[in-house]
């Protein structure tokens, strides 16, 4: 084995260990909105207090993957696609940790509506379907990173649009219904943030996918119109 | 001029570069944050749309600050404190671009209410008052991270908790609000996005003051209950 291959099986192992840690950040992740997500649809808050204390997990795995990463450079002295991989790994963990951030708010703003002793049912059609869609939005965006697939990256990127109108939809109902019950106000505030925190969960989904088409392609598409073209 | 001082010399030419894209695109984001909170204060909306304009160039610095980060590393091939420095910018990076976002929301939020004829000036002093502190912060981050200090940075991590705190009490005001007169339910919901957006951004302030700290001390000290001790 020559030095260079020497040097490349180092970085390889590195770069595998990375990845499973990645994984299970993501995992974790993944398992934070659906658990938010099933007490919004249940109205079960007991689930809460897990939400929240699997948080710090998440935050404790983003520092540990960045300073794997900040030594995996200083170690390996990747170029080119690799280093694109660890710079990118070091972009996606971040939206990971902020889509863990954005579970914990749909967790906490089931408490208070819980707390407060309201009903969701009103609202839960509008809201179940988003939250649906940002869920296999977020697990397709890992599965793309995964697999290096810029097809299924494209199409978590292309599937955002629809969640923002969504989201938009759904805060025009809910004023027209404070409008006509000012007793709903409260509550509606809550589902508000729960709605915007599903939102945002689309738009940290889709910057994994553009961090896929950057390690794979060498293309930075963020901020582009056309983003698939 | 041996082949370690040479080496050296690029990089800090290289750094020099990158820091002063770093300022050019944090100055631009003070400027959005600054005006896009004059148009709140002023009701004057004519600035929107520059608010808007300037937001594709606060996204290209983004794009190339991150361009030129991992060139630098697979050219210089940084270590301990210089790849702390190149590594933080690509994290800071990130925060300016989504505070730059924040300012265009609340931009956005100002127009609206102004097209529905609505007037501000019962919520004013609230959230101007909220929106000084963290035009502070934001500043005060910029320039902990011009000149790598610390103490600064640990001020303005201090800060957001009053922010949040503040941010809080201004949401259940205008729930209040809404509850005594629905009929200023639209413009509060457009006061809420606002008052979020402002908030985000000492977040972020909040989070550019981490990396300073990351970069000068090597200690990560996100996610930490004791920002600063």
């Amino acid at each position: 084995m020559n030095e260079s291959q020497h040097v490349s099986s180092q970085f390889d192992e590195d770069m595998a260990r990375l990845r499973v840690r990645v994984s299970r950040m993501g995992g974790l992740v993944e398992t934070q909105i659906s658990a938010a997500m099933n007490a919004y649809s249940s109205g079960e808050v007991a689930v809460v207090k897990g939400i929240v204390e699997t948080d710090h997990e998440i935050n404790e795995l983003e520092k540990a993957i960045d300073d794997d990463c900040a030594h995996v450079i200083a170690r390996r002295q990747p170029t080119a696609s690799d280093l694109r991989l660890v710079l990118g790994i070091s972009k996606i963990v971040t939206d990971l940790e902020r889509m863990g951030d954005e579970a914990k708010k749909i967790a906490k703003g089931v408490r208070r509506i819980h707390e407060n002793g309201q009903d969701l049912a009103q609202f839960g059609a509008g809201v179940r379907h988003m939250a649906e869609a940002v869920l296999g939005m977020a697990r397709r965006s890992l599965d793309a990173f995964a697999r290096l697939d810029t097809g299924q990256a494209a199409g978590v990127i292309d599937a955002d649009h629809e969640v923002d109108v969504e989201f938009k939809s759904i805060i025009r109902q809910l004023i027209t219904h404070m409008m006509e019950d000012p007793r709903t106000i409260t509550t509606a505030i809550d589902i508000i943030t729960i709605a915007r925190a599903i939102e945002r969960i689309g738009d940290h989904a889709k910057n994994v996918s553009e961090q896929v088409v950057y390690v794979v392609e060498g293309r930075d598409i963020r901020h582009t119109k056309e983003k698939t073209a």
